[in-house]
């Protein structure tokens, strides 16, 4: 193996197939990146087994990359040697090559780096096949997915179900929901080919999706029973899916409401923020007290004290309600709605209360009140 | 008390003295900010007991001020609470007021907060008389010997003389040194006025100091046995000092050398950290191999590979020479020259070698190198 390459072109995809590296792999080829070299191609790939990640430079993908390989081969060399090496040569194009087994050459300018690699041999062997179902997105529809649900799952590994959002497709429509058990956040989105499945993908992968989201562009994705993947550019993002049924969420959203709340979403969120610093046994449990004269936010503990603010600008309809609710829920719901003007739908002190955004109906947010003895 | 103060001159102010105060103080008080209100003057104060900052506000010298006093009096409010309430208070003026007993209201806009504080007597007396012995320094002055001195400090409580900086002052002369016995830091500055002393200040007192001192001016600064004084426009910045004695570090700087290397300060620190991700139980060590024709920094383990860099535009004058040296000492030494070009003086394999700034010669840098059996 044996290559030249642009710095700046390679080291942007190291970055892209490192996020799915971790550095604690009980697997020591999984540590590294993967590098392949073909006669005209140089394909990079990273995976924790979970999420694995691959992408192909070409000279004619690639205006910038500057490939000259003089001999094809492959090679493993760990993640964060490979990352600092690349990152911190300064010239504008480095040589890789194996000198000996599987000792790899790094060098650019007056600075050489031999770095002991891991034959490819004993990478594992990662099946990119292109599944069955596809459909296609905008990027901007799979940020939105994306921002909009995965805060609202679970980080509790005891239904692994919840740690991930649920993608359920039926005929053009596709629906994303995640839900932690105390909130639930539920997506709707139009599909381009009618498309029939029901699998949950990894919170933590939709968050490694989204860093490589940057440009809007159409994104193909592609899933069977087993894995999803996202097609950008040249790259591939797979990951497995969550190998536990979802539980029917949709069914629990109440339809019928009594009480209403119209209000500028950016200026309740600051208002919750405000009265958050009054924590009981480390969580800001916020009181709303609201009837069609008034509407305020509120926060007490024995041991700190209280605050209490009006909401300026808040229109309420129905019989008067108090309830309280956690304020990390409620922050993180009305900025999945991009702090947009809301509409809070409520049936009960102690029932479920959703939170619609006025300027966009596919979205809706859930949130379960807490008890509250003050 | 009661008063009315700008949300943004308070808030600054609080952000001076917040600074001094420790959240995990075992004195309660201690984790809170003093409020005193006098007729035409607030005084806030913030002290961990080894550090203590005090401001004094008033329209006279504050145009931005706009205070308005209505009652005087004094309070104590967790620092944390204050500091997040002011912050977050979405109005140009607020109102402060102890309305019951310790119970102190915090308002402005639609917002009101109630704190439970703690009385003023509760809070420790804290005398900042100022000290005898003064002189005068340009704030420039005053952070170039911080920030060539400090991290050369000790972490190690084992010798507490080593955590602080020891300024030495003898006529017009002051020398401030640092060393973790590793490594030394030395600085000469002129003083404007005769002194003696000899104390040595706490490293992260300097540091605190530090952050004060974003405008040119000149700077104040009192001594006695006991602590140090840094006056600030209207703040106070007090610290005990480290009651042991400092070693005479100055006597261990050799004087007589025979090989000399000079180089760019800036290139020389980027090919150690290039060389620095190879690490041998943690810590990088580099070894340096100079002679007339050639200077090249280089590191190596068994178990990730070896680095090798020519260093470009180095002189080097004198016998061959290979040392290692802990990579990160040489970076630090490097930065607080400001990266300028460098004349490194040697007189052995295992001895001491000087790091002198060719554009600066109060600094003088000085680092043990380590034995290396690559």
């Amino acid at each position: 193996m044996n290559f030249i390459v642009s710095k700046k072109a390679f080291y942007n995809a190291l970055t892209i197939v490192a996020g799915a590296v971790s550095h604690n792999s009980p697997l020591p080829s999984l540590t590294g990146i993967k590098i392949d070299v073909k006669d005209n191609e140089l394909i990079l790939t990273g995976s924790d087994s979970n999420i694995s990640i691959q992408t192909r430079l070409s000279n004619d993908t690639n205006e910038q990359l500057n490939l000259i390989v003089n001999e094809v081969g492959s090679i493993v060399i760990e993640s964060r040697y490979i990352m600092e090496i690349v990152r911190k040569i300064e010239s504008s194009e480095i040589t890789i090559e194996i000198v000996d087994g599987s000792l790899t050459k790094i060098s650019g300018d007056h600075a050489e780096f031999n770095i002991n690699g891991i034959r490819s041999t004993d990478y594992p062997l990662i099946d990119f096949t292109v599944c069955e179902q596809s459909f296609t997105l905008p990027s901007k529809t799979l940020v939105d997915i994306i921002n909009q649900t995965t805060f609202a799952t679970s980080d509790k590994e005891t239904r692994p179900a919840l740690t991930g959002v649920n993608f359920k497709a039926s005929g053009n429509e596709l629906k994303c929901i995640a839900t932690d058990s105390y909130r639930l956040a539920l997506k709707t989105v139009d599909l381009d080919t009618p498309n029939t499945f029901n699998i949950t993908i990894p919170a933590k992968s939709l968050n490694e999706v989204l860093k490589s989201l940057n440009e809007e562009k159409d994104i193909q994705v592609s899933v069977s029973n087993k894995k999803a993947q996202f097609f950008i550019d040249t790259t591939i993002i797979q990951t497995r899916l969550i190998n536990e049924d979802y539980p029917d969420a949709e069914r629990l959203i109440l339809k019928d409401f009594n009480r209403f709340l119209e209000v500028d979403g950016y200026e309740l969120l600051k208002a919750i923020d405000r009265a958050s610093f009054i924590k009981n046994e480390g969580i800001s449990i916020i009181k709303l007290t609201a009837s069609p004269e008034e509407v305020i936010v509120s926060s007490r503990s024995q041991e700190v004290g209280s605050s209490e603010e009006l909401l300026d600008g808040a229109i309420y309809q129905g019989e008067p309600i108090e309830l309280s609710f956690s304020g990390r829920y409620v922050i993180e719901a009305l900025r999945a709605l991009g702090n947009a003007r809301v509409k809070i739908n409520f049936s009960g002190e102690m029932k479920q209360f959703i939170i619609n955004s006025l300027v966009d109906e596919s979205i809706i947010q859930l949130v379960l009140p807490v008890r509250s003895y003050n």
